[in-house]
């Protein structure tokens, strides 16, 4: 039976934590999605609630609704939320155990491990429904430590770094790597989340799930079997968290360890605070001080691009404008106008 | 029966990747310390041969001549080396196996888990032995995200980090803990690798083995025990790696998921290359450029301690002297002139 998954966002559909399923919309994905599962929004089109784009994919009150009303039928049952710190939220906890009872294979990104949720993984073995926790870190044995062979791959390397988590780094990087295959470019893309790896990417590993240690050596294992299998001309790696995220700085491996020739940095002109900590007051930084950063790691910042959400058009286009007379770099709004100007960049480079 | 340990270097002890024994030596010690196993300097004094300070602790040539020799008798058996990648040399097995067969509690700080090798567990289980696997990661749902709650602690926190790794950042810290109390000033330590767990520090996590998602939640978690069972006004945090160590760079989470006020930076003046990474030309980038690399992720660095293993008393002067001029920071050699120094200007900031 081929693969068709339901999402679940149980109520999170329209804040940053349902950013998997968002991707998993745009596509592609492993499992290719019939539906999201969402009170909130039950019967109307997903693409169209989330962009204005159909894609067929519709909105569900429950799995229970999915699996009686889908076809051809349901086979796999994703969490679709990435949570801060990766529970388990409980509006999802019944559809799971539905999707278990019905022998669905339940795949699962976050910390939260299902397989060790007694009742849950009870269930599942009771019902034959496999279990897919993405996020299961492999023993140390079997992880890699930085060697330094990552130097001597001669694909180019690209970051896609942001100014903070939840800003588009990954939706850009995958319309990155099309850009570059329209214009003939052999373009490959490491995955870093589990969103990736959903979305059926090759090469990558799950950056927040390794241990400390090993981050450096795993993406650079990733890279070496990503150039091996492919010969990519051009490697983007999609970037995690920001440099200077008080709850989790992340970046600084990708320009060192990835060895990055040249960084694409995500940023939102209209967040003020990282995300989640207003009430903590942490703001952004200025994004010529982050660039200025990247140039002390190692890399140079070859383009901006812009998360707009919120945002009018007219307010966009001016906060483009405004940072590309600041910075003397291009800056580009991906949804809205795609990243063919810096597809062409990268080709120069080649 | 009180504890009493031997550390195992097995070759190892003249290389960088002993300094958990090193650390051990120059105290103090969970498992006091009396005796060190590696042929190379069977018969020797463990403290002269380390630093020209004799401390009682003697070499043995293995686990059965400590067991016969040493009195009181040897409880535990401790894995004195770090290498990279947390393997477990093959020099040390046949001890290992000696200790386990005789009983003793084997304390393993490596990623490679004893209770993992089959081999090993197995005799330990027979033979009545414990193991203590110090890297043994909590699961995710013991794991703690960063709230941002130690940006209400008020203790000064000062982290100590390093322009590399294996450059001395514990031994200042321990040091630098010393010297504050000797000033009547309340200063308790984080300790974030095996050696500093060893030593009996009791806050602090291991950096390396920790999930990457919760490294920052994990150092936030150590700062609040400490402070709340301590009320200690001055906070060391002991740093790990280099911030732009390619092999795996670190230190951006204690300035910003710290939250450190202030910086102590250690140097090695005689290292043109990373460790072990010469081979690739991975040059150390200048001091300077570090400072201002700190100054970007938003803290100040107050002094300059020196790693001077490998140089004379006249070089590590000059060395000393031409960083001060340059920098225009106090510029400090730890181990020849202690750190009474550094003390003074924490204190001045109380």
């Amino acid at each position: 039976m081929p693969a068709r998954s339901v999402a679940l966002t149980s109520g999170y559909f329209d804040t940053v934590f349902a950013k998997t399923t968002h991707g998993l919309i745009r596509g592609p994905s492993r499992f290719p999605l019939a539906g999201v599962v969402d009170p909130s929004y039950a019967g109307q089109d997903a693409g169209t609630v989330l962009d204005g784009t159909s894609r067929g994919i519709r909105f569900y009150a429950s799995v229970a609704e999915a699996l009686h009303q889908a076809d051809p039928p349901i086979t796999h049952c994703i969490v679709g939320v990435a949570t801060v710190g990766g529970m388990l939220p409980d509006s999802l906890r019944s559809d799971l155990e539905y999707a278990a009872r019905a022998g669905l294979t339940l795949v699962n990104g976050l910390h939260y491990l299902l397989g060790e949720d007694r009742y849950l993984s009870g269930l599942a073995v009771a019902h034959g429904a496999r279990i897919i926790d993405i996020r299961r870190s492999k023993p140390a044995s079997a992880l890699r430590f930085w060697s330094g062979d990552v130097l001597s791959v001669s694909a180019l390397r690209i970051a896609v770094l942001g100014m903070d988590c939840a800003i588009g780094k990954r939706t850009t990087c995958v319309l990155l790597r099309e850009a570059c295959r329209a214009q003939g470019v052999r373009a490959e893309m490491i995955y870093t989340g589990q969103t990736g790896w959903l979305q059926g990417v090759e090469h990558g590993f799950i950056f927040d799930a390794t241990p400390n240690d090993f981050v450096s050596g795993e993406l650079e294992g990733a890279i070496l079997s990503c150039y091996g299998d492919t010969g990519a001309e051009v490697i983007l790696m999609e970037g995690q968290s920001g440099l200077r995220n008080p709850a989790g700085p992340a970046g600084a491996e990708f320009i060192l360890s990835g060895d990055a020739h040249g960084v694409i940095l995500q940023h939102a002109p209209g967040r003020r605070y990282y995300e989640d900590l207003a009430v903590m007051s942490c703001a952004v930084p200025p994004v010529s001080e982050e660039i200025e950063l990247i140039r002390l790691l190692g890399a140079s910042v070859w383009a901006v691009t812009l998360f707009t959400r919120g945002m009018s058009d007219s307010e966009s286009r001016l906060a483009q404008s405004m940072l590309e007379a600041e910075l003397g770099l291009p800056v580009v709004r991906p949804l809205e106008e795609g990243v063919t100007r810096i597809a062409d960049l990268i080709r120069a480079r080649l």
